[in-house]
């Protein structure tokens, strides 16, 4: 019999979960459309038919022990999502408790980044640690920070918005409505900004300015830069200063042991990480210097973000 | 028998201890001079000297069940002082340890702003709360963070450090060698640099002009702001929107329910908190609005020092 959790991930487009046992092993995954759905009653009905499908599908003989939830705006302490921009249910949803009571279950709900700092925490590189970490980049920056063994949730359940500190006093604006936010610079639509505003203030040749500024993405810049674009290396140069900046900061905070990169502009390997590790150590103060580790996270070569949320599970049961 | 635990606030200058009991009352109290000692052996000997005439000349009948210590750059993991600007003992002094031994009792060490949080969590306001931070206003900017309801040590010991996250980048030169850090604007010294440049920048007229600057103060300013002068009400005002836009961010990273200024300048009271307030709110992101207290210490109106230091014994020994 192998104990199992069900992690699920729900993204704006695109609703993934999987069977993970303790050791981080996925038997089975599948996903549901989320935006389908208009309202969270039907997304509901879909995703536990399909969850059931799939538990009935797998060949080993599994006990299921609970459910943990990756979702945006997600709040640990009620198990609600609440208020997410990018989704279409409004207000304040429970969904920890409507998915919890299908299954007759422990369900557990967290922000993505958060489940993502479980994740790594359970399954990947911070096992052991006691104070770190995880920024997940993709089209926001999320952060989940572990101190003391224990992610901070913060009084209201919504501790850990590094992407919206500000680093740029009066800066870009950001899409919370404020100016100068960490996400604003370092995220894919960030990234994407600052080669706009790189091709826009020089005349230098770039292979980036025959693609339709309309459908750049993160990934045209990371490919140009392996070619040597130069426009493309100034940009991850741009977006590694800023973001070595603010770790510099983070550190001030917590003194993690480390700081772990996720998902998105994390696989342009040294493009990101060459220049945010200089300008940390640069920024630091004195006391921590040499100390962080930067590393890219330990599940970014799985679906990290299911396998973050079914360790959510063996946290809380523990 | 009253149970106590000796707290000591160890100063650049002087090294204040007091007889603690657990509701936080100070049976008695008395001081030595810290700067006098080249070595710290020599103040130890006049420190356990001065304590045991202390406790032999308390009336009640009392049981010492440990000692705390606040100090500058104080490591909790390790009870070391390592390499203190400020004092004359160079390297790292194991004086938990040297204090523990010479009264054959446990003794802990923390730096003072974490002794502050504590103080505020076992006497103070924070009473119940499990996540706040504790901002040490003096010569320097000073923070404890509590999160989950324990002080938020890092893996090294030295976590808390907001005084030195920049809020400026490429802004005032710090004391620590880098630009732009919080504590160069938002402390005793900060504030007299602010009130130096607005009188360098204009004609405006202003009683602090017949101040020689060399031995202008924080007091000085903070009295002239009490009788309308303009510089100093500026320079209060830009202080505190500073710190607003700090605290902002701060709230990002732990999301705490309340935020407790101490000592120095939070005791210009409307002055300090207002700008503070409007600013904080004004920066921070959507979703903490209205939601974070900030507030004078409830520590401010005694020893807050000593009193934090001595509960750092009851918190350990929970």
């Amino acid at each position: 019999m192998t104990e199992v959790a069900i992690g699920i991930d729900i993204g704006g487009t695109n609703t993934v979960f999987g069977i993970v046992d303790r050791k981080g092993r996925t038997l089975a995954e599948d996903s549901i459309p989320t935006s389908q759905h208009e309202v969270v009653d039907t997304f509901l009905v879909e995703l536990t038919k399909k969850i059931d499908e799939t538990i009935l599908g797998t060949k080993e003989d599994i006990k299921l022990k609970g459910i943990g939830i990756g979702a945006p705006n997600g709040n640990f302490y009620n198990g609600t999502i609440e208020f997410a921009p990018n989704l279409k249910w409004k207000g304040v949803i429970p969904l920890a408790r409507m998915i919890g009571d299908a299954f007759s279950i422990p369900a557990f709900l967290t922000n993505d980044a958060n489940a993502a700092a479980i994740g790594e925490m359970i399954f990947g590189k911070a096992i052991g640690m006691k104070d770190f970490i995880v920024i997940t980049l993709g089209t926001g920056l999320g952060s989940g920070i572990v101190a003391n063994g224990e992610l901070i949730y913060g009084h209201d359940g919504f501790a850990g918005e590094i992407g919206h500190t500000i680093v740029v006093p009066d800066g870009r604006l950001c899409g919370c409505g404020r100016s100068g936010c960490l996400e604003s610079y370092v995220s894919a639509p960030g990234i994407i900004s600052t080669v706009k505003e790189l091709l826009d203030r020089s005349d230098t040749e770039s292979s980036l300015r025959s693609i339709d500024p309309d459908t750049l993405t993160a990934k045209d810049v990371s490919i140009a830069a392996g070619k040597g674009d130069k426009t493309a290396l100034q940009a991850f140069e741009y977006t590694g200063r800023i973001l070595g900046l603010a770790l510099a900061n983070s550190v001030a905070y917590t003194s993690p042991e480390a700081i772990f990169l996720y998902g998105g502009l994390s696989l342009a390997g040294d493009l990101i990480f060459k220049p945010a590790q200089y300008y940390m150590e640069k920024n630091i103060l004195n006391i921590y210097k040499g100390k962080v580790k930067l590393l890219l996270s330990g599940l970014n070569d799985n679906n990290g973000a299911v396998l973050g949320a079914s360790a959510l599970v063996w946290k809380e049961l523990r």
